[in-house]
């Protein structure tokens, strides 16, 4: 399945703000990119550099005034891999090293405080697949998913509390679950098709069975949708699609289409 | 100067656990690792590896019963590095790549919420090392070092409102503080001569003037003793000298010395 | 300044057959990517991964059969960096970790065997660049520039034998000559606009200044034309742009194009 | 099984050194260091950084006149993963991403010119473990292991034309061969026990049955005893355990002793 996304970001700036960016997806088993445009309006000079994490990362320096950042990629997804509901718990020992890191907690993913109600969301189910998909479920039945509603992030604490939240949030509350769990879990944030109203997304992942599986507690179901990863981290501290330094921006324009494509392109 | 450190543990399990330590030291530039010793008791297999943060960390299965960790170090302390307490503040673009993680928030770091609070107290100092040393007065002045008192980590949110906390918690407030001022801060475990009571230690290092540099806010001034660093992170989460996985230990002692040594050893 | 590559490659293959491309040029602070293509024909799984020396790496079986790939990119040129030609040695101690394996003899560069050499080419000239364009020169006017008479790589030692060879037998001998000064130096394959006859094309970055700077044994000069780099390493060992495993590919095309664009793509 | 090694190296040198040395084993699944020391006479301050193979590199400058180095280590060998002589051929796809490298040719392996021989040595041999336990028992038939013979490394090429070499050169023969026939294969330095006369040893690993594997075609068979693994790199231009810059040392001495301990140290 062949689909176009873009992301459009506009800022006004006060003085020369110091910016990273993280929009550009890169390519793995699930999805190649076939097609980028990156452009920068106006356009400055821009170190990129690969994070702990594997993601892109675009440093900068935007000017003051009006800035914009326009993205667009075309990609076929390999949707197979997670097609199959199924992955056993892995036990500690036999994880990859660079899996360790997501069974620790994080800035918006209190794991250490969610021992106990993980094991009752999850009490009397098989270990692995049934878990995270018993966490999902459970996350998606007890609290409100609320698109819009929330301007910066809350930590999985604040999330369970308050009972509502945006993806970012419900993400966050499933990723804290299950590393209490000793499952480890990872935020993504990328693209969905047919996402309502269309934004930037985000959903996680959690390693079971040998690989990483995708789980999205904002869905009514795994499959609503096509989905682009464009970065990975331990929560939406590592992978903000832009970090800005000094006073804030006069921020005023987000713009994201996502396309499915009937054909491959030219 | 030469000291000699030993960390000794010793766990009771009710059943084989899964566990990670990071107890061995490293050489930098300003601790050369002369001698070491690391047993454990019984001796079981061990994978090293090391994490994203240059730490060596070993995962192991400790078995049920009593399992015992001693660990030894001898070496030489380059002190000069962090004598001079000067440094500029490095802009955002001049920063290497590496030390850009250490900017944003993490578990017990939410530097995200604490702007306000870093500018009041930095008001009027200039850039770089007279911040940071501003910072880690203001807590030796505001926040109560209370070592002993916290059983398991909390976060700079929460020291800040108890107005009191172990070195852990102390070095989480400067971290978030610094980091809230685009000052990369990261965490730093060891050993500190003369501490007392007699533990591992936590302090932290803001990146200044184009290298990293001590504070403790800890002690009453950074040059009351010789310290050697054993795991660097953002934040406790990334530094736990032991994680464990499964039911909680009955962990029952630890046991650690530091001593300074007149000559280098034989 | 705004350039535009194409490179395709056509494949016609036996059996199916595992293939390493390494085609996806990455941003720098030298160049931006602010477009790309990337299509196989026909469209296979493709797994991305990033290799030791930062590049992006794309593996993938081609099917028996004809095998296409096309790739094309927008980038604009940041080329003020090298117009500078001076920059100091840099003593052992001082250099990078990143930069010290590029001190080393690798497959096509034995620099083990060229220390006598080196220092003749070089005697009289100041440390550093002035060292580096020297052998630069000297390779110019000792070694006959003949692009098209080599079907494979050979090393530094039998290109000096020879005393001619393609743009990659140069830069072999160029990185070698370095290294026995200890100097570090590195192959990149990259694009060069107006060469004659139009092909990939591959030149050596030396490591002085304290930054990595560009020369290119057969151009006349260094700033005869703009360069898009596609990929680091220690010799062509490590830059391939396909790797090929198992029976020979009947490879019948690879056609490549340079073009300088008047203006930023819309 | 517990071993005790020590290495120690002495130069005279005419004028301060660059040095770097790799001399500080790593824990791994197969060797846990217990004990280790590491003393420089006279003491200098030191860089330790960990290369692209995950050795620990030590950097220095060594001062003029008579400089020590003195290492040893105790240690745990877990004997057992080698023992069993299976694994079979990794298909390209199959490899991890950290193998791919071992592919390739380096400085002393030309792999890309052992093509045909490859073949013919493992002619009618099953895929995998077979084919390398015959490109060792080929080499321990074909090529005379002739210790202390070599002052410098050859290639493979070379190797194969004298027909005899040390360990290194041996081991160089057995890469490249590997390599030839698309199994990633990897030089190793270390400890023997038993080797006679007493040196530092190198032999190599392959990669089957999804890990590493130890050859060692300088040994009659591949368990004449006990060895303890100090580096990995593509072959010996990677690993050599010391690295000196600048005019020729008058090196004299270096010492090399293994001994098996009866019981853990206390």
């Amino acid at each position: 399945m062949w689909i176009r996304t873009t992301c459009n970001l506009e800022f006004r700036l006060e003085v020369p703000t110091p910016l990273i960016l993280m929009l550009r997806a890169r390519s793995s088993a699930r999805q190649w990119i076939a097609r980028e445009s990156y452009s920068l309006i106006p356009n400055v000079p821009v170190q990129e550099y690969t994070d702990i994490f594997g993601n892109l990362c675009q440093r900068l320096i935007a000017p003051a005034g009006e800035f914009q950042v326009r993205t667009s990629a075309v990609a076929i997804l390999n949707v197979s891999p997670d097609q199959a509901p199924v992955g056993g718990f892995v036990d500690i020992p036999d994880l990859p090293d660079t899996a360790m890191m997501y069974l620790l907690p994080s800035r918006y993913c209190e794991s250490d405080r969610f021992g106990n109600m993980a094991r009752e969301i999850v009490a009397g189910l098989p270990l692995g697949y049934p878990q995270v998909a018993g966490i999902s479920d459970w996350i998606r039945s007890s609290i409100r998913y609320a698109p819009g509603t929330s301007a910066f992030p809350i930590s999985a604490v604040e999330v369970n509390l308050q009972g509502q939240g945006v993806c970012r949030d419900l993400s966050h509350l499933g990723i804290a679950l299950c590393r209490a769990l000793s499952i480890p879990a990872r935020m993504v944030v990328g693209y969905l098709h047919e996402l309502d109203p269309m934004d930037m997304h985000s959903w996680f992942e959690a390693y079971i069975g040998n690989r990483w599986h995708t789980f999205d507690p904002s869905c009514s179901s795994l499959h609503d949708g096509a989905r682009l990863a464009v970065a990975y981290g331990r929560d939406a501290a590592d992978v903000a699609i832009y970090t800005q330094f000094g006073p804030p921006a006069r921020f005023s324009d987000m713009e994201v289409t996502v396309q499915q494509l009937e054909n491959a392109p030219d």
